[in-house]
């Protein structure tokens, strides 16, 4: 068998890329991390060294923040696109392009009751995620996009049980009807079309997710995760699968008996690791 | 010269206490990092290996847990100094302690318009800290609180000048009347005694530090840190003095010139390393 | 079109797990980060909340140490076999189960000329790392060992071009016939069958991929990990194919003519973001 | 009480500065981490936003680089105290600078049993660290010099015990006679006198850290760490002093008594958090 070039693609990744807009007084910021990368006929490159097809990743690093400044940066998911169709528009030998963004959120400090107009503190509540993948050109062309949400950490006090599981000779773990449960989500959901108000969509199924991980009696991660990725899809027309990653951030109850102590849910150890990692998908059949 | 121990303490750190007070329906969370040490004649340890002195570091965990339960955890500075007093009574060979808390705040979730019961997802905006010193006993007793916040992310994309400095053979930096300030700040600040309502206090210090942020004019990172913590001063009497630890998180302006286009303050890059940083501590004469 | 469960796996991610062999005075030590998944028809769990069908994570984290007593711990992709093996025995409600191991290693600490019986120092040059994956059992079980390396920090400090690449409107890199060529290398090859000695054979691909590293003349990462895997592939009829992924760690040449020095190739900045990340896989036709 | 500006100190943090020296093919490299501060009379800068007595942290950067090539960099002791005097004459207003390095180590990359010309691999082992602190000019001048190490991982699997603590009423910690040790050594030794030679010296003192802590049967880590701060004492009287931060890196024997199996010093789980911390200095009467 001879061997040969399999997958590949190549790209800049991380481009700390702040794009500040400040038409107004009143500026806003959009503060991304921005990785490209272009897959397709590189064979030269990597069997003969030869570069003639390859748009060096640091012209991607330079487009990424000429783009930026051209056409502006509105949501993710719009400038995600303008930078894959481009490149595939100057890199010949592309023949998909996928543009993976991250976005920092940042509130107005407060001042006498009122954001400032230029003056932001980080926000918390995760990291606004996408990837636009843009596979061919002209009729062939088929975007994709996935948009998401990371280290969203979550933590319910009470409603959440664990029971009637499967028990084999090494199961040392007690049923519980009342635990902490607790994680820090990674969801990602993709679209089923491109015509979607993208900012507007993400606030909503963000919302969604929380009121969901919020409102439903846990039995098991599995199962809270499944609701909540139902709601999305019962409400999202335009969302055609969603998928979690999940760790089980174990929280433990202190024994307190030693010292003649109760502990009705009440003192606890949260655990690094081992964890519980649950990935699921809700799709549409 | 004859070799000898030097300073020394030990001490068990980072024990993850999340503690939830569920007195009824609502419940409340206190999710916290806490370290303790203690210091003292603790040579035959060093010198023989003779722990008859040593209060183990697992102990002291287990203390950590247990108090948690028998006192509650309120303001972290009161708990903190609860774990102090209680190591000194019952480790007679510490001559002092010393607790560490870092605190990861949570906000309820919002459903149909209000915060969840039991439902939370953590907060932005730094991590709030306090270090708990205790040398002594009984009428020696001498306890020092240093409370303080950390990873407090802050960004005006306009306001901030650097200009006029010193130039030597080396220096190649252009003056600017126009830049982004940024920073992750860690601030810290001693109060002068401990009759203090330590969470409000806290909250006041952390919005009055964004305040200021916001609105001093900058020429440099250190004259607003100055401003910030003057105001601080100004405001609380019970505060002796403030220090701050300030990387002057660089964004660079991106040349765009070479595309043919200008960049009026719009587009930046973030970066990593070198960073500036900035030092300092406001204090009462 | 109704909302279904799709693609979905669980189980206890990272056991830290340290196995000490003491049969002689001699030790040796494995030191090992192990993590399980299982997959297979879990709907009742998700969609219902019924945990019938459920091995509890807690449960594999007991089987994983227990079974480190029971068989030992040899090389990574022996143990990680005997554990997807046990968990398909003891869930049948799964169809397939992952087990993915790193390996931290460790040098005798060299004492009077030898390495000591039982003290050890954590070594460098890269994680150890594989994924077990067995599929179905009995007549239809089918095992995937994929095995790898990871964090394996290689630079050359000549001997690297980069010249002759595609040019548009953003391009402003200059070529160069003498730059510096780093990585942090993750490199991972999928085993054509199991007849493998492994410990032997993961220590002679990561030597002769090193090798191929320190002797190839680069025009392009691309091109290095081409020669680099097309070597593992010559060498190791065993192995179907070998993939990577290859951060370009850069070093920028530092612009010392302001000073009125030249720079010919001796200082570089090593830059963290943004980072070239090559990836490619090299297999047999 | 006026309030009033205390300590300050501002440079540039993390220069991250390669040097590759090329006189012959057969290259050497020096990877560092350089950090610059400089402190005295910057009241203007602070108080009043005037920056005239103010060496930029960019123009330290520039300096970094261009001594770098200017001189040469050998050990990092002599270049971080070239880097201090340099900026004490360049900075009027400073009273003091102190330059924080860290050095990656490379090992070359070994090829047909020889080390490669221009071709390395990262080397594990931990990190060499220097702080070297001038204050003062002319007859005034004092540097001090404080080298070490950090992150050098060991590990005992036996020869190890903890016994014989103090016992309080949250004591639930057996006594042992035989445990695994381990901890991620920092240690940093102060010179008494700066006509040292440095590279020479560390190597000499890491290798005896790293012997004794494999000879001496411990009772403690303290005990453990003071003995090897003895042994580095007794053999270099150019050194003053040193000191230790080590974390007791727990590795917790796995009860496998539920299934029927002992459990004599071979399965452990390596905990995270907490861990034990142990602060420890050595010094001459």
């Amino acid at each position: 068998m001879a061997i040969t070039l399999g997958p590949n693609q190549y790209g800049k990744a991380e481009n700390r890329l702040v794009r500040i807009h400040r038409d107004t007084a009143r500026h806003s910021i959009r503060d991304l991390n921005v990785s490209s990368a272009l897959r397709g006929r590189f064979d030269a490159a990597h069997v003969h060294g030869d570069q003639r097809d390859v748009l060096p990743t640091d012209t991607q690093k330079n487009t990424v923040f000429a783009l930026a400044k051209q056409v502006g940066v509105g949501a993710l998911e719009e400038y995600g696109t303008v930078l894959a169709d481009h490149f595939l528009a100057h890199a010949p030998a592309a023949d998909g392009a996928r543009i993976s963004i991250e976005e920092y959120g940042w509130e107005r400090i407060p001042v006498d009751g009122a954001g400032h107009d230029h003056s932001f503190v980080r926000a918390g509540q995760g990291i606004r995620t996408t990837v636009v993948d843009v596979e061919g050109r002209g009729a062939d062309r088929r975007a994709t996009v996935t948009s998401g949400i990371r280290d969203l950490t979550l933590l319910k006090s009470t409603g959440s049980e664990f029971a009637g599981f499967l028990v084999d000779e090494y199961t040392t773990l007690a049923e519980t009807h009342d635990r902490i449960l607790a994680t820090s989500l990674v969801a990602t959901w993709r679209y089923a079309h491109t015509d979607v108000d993208w900012d507007k969509t993400h606030g909503a199924v963000v919302a969604l997710l929380l009121q969901r991980f919020a409102e439903i009696h846990s039995l098991a991660l599995q199962q809270t995760l499944y609701g909540m990725g139902t709601a999305v899809l019962e409400a999202h027309d335009e969302i055609a699968e969603i998928s979690f990653s999940a760790p089980n951030k174990h929280h433990f109850l202190v024994d307190l008996s030693p010292f003649g102590m109760e502990n009705p849910g009440e003192v606890f150890v949260a655990a690094d690791r081992p964890y519980g990692l649950i990935e699921a998908t809700v799709t549409r059949d």
